[in-house]
């Protein structure tokens, strides 16, 4: 029998970092199932174009995360995984917006310049779950546009390691906001145990992002999400990797966005070297010709990319000792139940 | 009836730099169609494992195009339409390469470091047109794999604006080597004209190629490639853009990457914008979510990234008055014929 | 009367964060007066030429800072002035060292290359106070070279905002690892308070380092440091400020090298407008002819430089009401005491 | 007796590539001494604070150069040496200006944003030579600023290799617009030769320049300038370098930023291991200790960094057999006749 652990935060129990607390919301055992609610990343403030996020939202107090979560027996070097079961928005709508000096195409307080920031807008959208559609509506035209709900967390992470405690705007070799519309449901998320129990959090529901999230925000919304836990001991994760049923995935976060693409291409290149047998050169050349590069995020504090290949092209090769395998079958069971 | 211009260089004729050149190859006029061969970008004398580039490669005499083909009647300020309607491999196998200091996971010249360099080694790949396939030969074990045949041209472009002569292994505005997986058959691509006539010259096939070319050299090959030229006269085009059935394409050459993210971005903001009559913000908020940013290249002297939407999105918009469907139509003639 | 505090901490006293830690090494009041001990970056276990650092150094607890030192009456919001009176090294020689992937010329954990490991290598330097010199000893050939002493604190910071905790390796907002060579006796230091106390602390003595910190690692030092300690109220300062008898000095640290530049030229506009009463452009165009850019480092997690203009073109303009002249009379009290 | 050669050159015969042209402006001996006259970056038409470079600058006709120069002997391999043995300014006035999108603290065509672009705004600098002065003229308050005349030359180069030719507003490894303020009287630049006869040439004169030259313009001048020349036969340089009577100086142009700096550290390493007998490590460590990092520009198409060390610590090394010294001696006195 699978446990399942159901978390509703109340506003108050929501966190801002990781890192830096030492009370978790939950403690799990590996092999647990959790059935969580995440807040979207303005703490549901936004709700009406009229909802200017500079105007409603309580800054620093951004991008909210449900957790942390205590794995028992976590220790540092061992790998967590988490597999995503289901992800479903928790509303009819998600709202969306520019943020001064925020985003792919503007000065930032880092790209500084000396311009005037671009005009603050919210965007609402429809969320129809049924017909698997979000609804874009136009600010300065009369104009509507359907768009494939494809729900995704853009944050998902662990205490980082060295004592540190992050915003959980950042992602780094930790996790955190990655950002990144492949961490969708189906998908088993591997991240490095830094500390004691793990120390996991989620959040930053989107219903669905463009490859960037150049605008600086996603449709953003609150969901419903189930996730099954378990713990690899004694194999380290150096940073957070993805497995889907067709591909395995490494990702990097960092500036400029080519150190991502290095980091994310260089783990990926040892996954598959160590899975093959191939050398570090031969499985280069594989990456070269067969690789592919999904951008995640090019706002965030650092920027993220991921490093793909289709298992079709590892024949035989299996990661973490099919952990994906299993938890996909666990996870399943509870989604169906 | 449409005239089929065939070029087939010999060796010294081939091109190394786009601009420079007052001579062209051939002339054309719009509605023409061009079959044309082009080296790979080797110059066609790496032909087995013991054919290392730094000793058989005449450098700087690399990455060769066919052309400069001229156009009658194409003025600075113009757009030059180049639908590829068939890129075939000309031969049954197919070269890459790690090279000393070159690629995405080493230092180089620019991201210069003191550290020895990657060894240099040489895979040579069986290239099946029937079955669709190019066969990877590992070098550390004794592994072959399969992977989709999937051609593209790594190279065009039209001579540079401002009097520059480039070398066609960097990546610009006025196009060159781009290194993009999506530049296949069925594509056609926009070039602003810099110089009376365009000077327009492809080169650098590739059987296929991973995203951001990481080795630093993709599945090289000569081609025999099929091209249906037209002419937009008075129509800009700022950066490169490409156009499939399904997509509008933008792209941006430059380092670091996040510049090239930005310049594929903004550009395709503001085509969306022109093509829709939704404001810049409007765009901008829907590339940020319905957007794609497919990594081009990683490794040559500018980076490239493309910023994709499909046109779905976008009901009704027709990009430069119907080019594409018209080139399509000509092109698929001449191929089937 | 001033009040001197003297803090040498035990080794198990040390820090390795700027924030997450609530209890302080060390209560102060403004204008006090703080004699502190400082350990090397190494934690002074580099003795030899033989003692490599990653061997004897316990990652990642590197670089200690002493501290930290909560300021009685600092708010989230106020300015913390540190005005460092003198900078004596503690022992007769110091300690540099390449590091595997850890400097400027090699590759490292972000720009992630397959190359191996630059050699590992300690070089330790005789370091004479009464002549003003550190001796460098070449390890390949039979060569010294003198060099002036020149000490300063590559560290120097307070607790982060937003709930974070920050490795000592990091320069950020918050101050931390800049690695400035113009962080030295007679400059007195802005850092914006975000945690009540402040919470500040120094360490990372260099002898002397070169522009960029290209090696990874300055001649390294435990240092005996005298520092005025002042808090301006209500005045927030969001990047590190530095202040000599000649010059003002705004710092920036981030990825890549130009938005250090960006975010340090762009805070020395506003505070030249502020100061001057110049508008944004006109400050612009003085900073373009009479700035100064010096490199900090290029080795850190963020790299960092710093923006500069002497005080001579910016007559009358007394920066944070004069807090620089009054530091600098206290600290000289206290040194020549 | 050194043969001195005059060069005034009519608007009509300045140069806007370098490379690209077969008809040199004159031909020069090695030993030679040239008088040339040089236009401000502007072609001497921004006269006025109304004269906005938008609207009387013709682009991309701008950043002149005088040239290019045929050294009769040069030859690919060779390295030509460029003794500057006085700068002085033309006329009594400099001008200076923001450019729409264009410059340090502002969205570019490459950092490409949606925001408004900056004010364009022109500044006339009065120009002194008798007092050593230029004179900045605020815009919005009544004020103006002394600041020390420092004559130097933006832009010096050759040919490139590879059959390029770059427009002049571009640095790289054939020289081009480093915009350093260490370009000026006193001296040597160091420049490989790409082509036969080096073709060189010389322009952008600035009264002075902040480091990074972040407005985007310095005090632009026209100038009369004496340059000794001399060839170094079968001795390549791979990237600018520069020698005063005090400093080697390595360049290097790319982007990001770090690269420029990689570029001309890791130069700068091979150049005093070269001179001293000191291995790579060793000298790598002396530069991380005593190197200087002046930043020249970061606003052009491949940002400029200079990597220095003092010649006081390389006891009894000469570069280039020294040809400084023999340059300087010849320079000056042409320059006193």
């Amino acid at each position: 029998m699978t446990d399942v652990i159901t978390h509703h935060p109340r506003p108050e129990q929501l966190s801002y970092t990781f890192g830096g607390t030492t009370e978790p919301a939950e403690r799990l055992n590996p092999g647990d199932v959790l059935r969580v609610y995440t807040e979207d990343c303005f703490g549901g403030v936004v709700r009406s174009v009229k909802d200017l996020p500079s105007q409603v939202v309580r800054f620093p107090f951004v991008n909210p995360v449900s957790g942390p979560f205590y794995v028992n027996g976590a220790q540092p070097g061992d790998t967590l995984a988490l597999h995503f079961a289901s992800i479903s928005p928790a509303r009819d709508w998600a709202a969306s917006a520019t943020l001064p000096h925020f985003g792919g195409l503007t000065g930032t307080s880092h790209t500084a310049t000396l311009q005037d920031p671009l005009q603050e807008r919210v965007w609402i959208y429809d969320v129809d779950v049924e017909a698997g559609l979000v609804r874009y509506h136009a600010s300065s035209i009369d104009l509507t546009i359907d768009l494939p709900l494809d729900p995704m967390h853009g944050t998902v992470g662990v205490a980082p390691a060295a004592g540190e405690a992050r915003s959980t705007i950042v992602p780094d070799s930790h996790g955190g906001n990655m950002d990144s519309p492949l961490l969708r449901a189906g998908v088993t998320v591997y991240l490095g145990v830094n500390v004691e129990g793990a120390m996991f959090a989620i959040g930053d529901g989107h219903c669905r992002q463009g490859a960037g999230e150049v605008t600086g925000a996603a449709v953003e919304a609150a969901m419903n999400t189930v996730v099954a836990v378990d713990l690899i001991k004694g194999v380290s994760t150096p940073w957070p990797r993805f497995e889907s049923d067709d591909a395995l995935m490494s990702t990097g976060s960092a500036r400029p966005l080519e150190d991502a693409f290095r980091i994310s291409q260089h783990d990926l290149v040892g996954w598959v070297s160590q899975l093959s047998g191939l050398d570090a050169l031969d499985a280069y050349q594989l990456l070269g010709q067969a690789g592919r590069a999904p951008v995640a995020n090019v706002v965030d504090p650092n920027y993220t990319m991921v490093a793909a290949i289709d298992k079709r092209y590892l024949a035989g090769a299996t990661a973490y000792a099919g952990v994906h395998e299993r938890l996909r079958a666990v996870g399943r069971q509870v989604v169906e139940d």
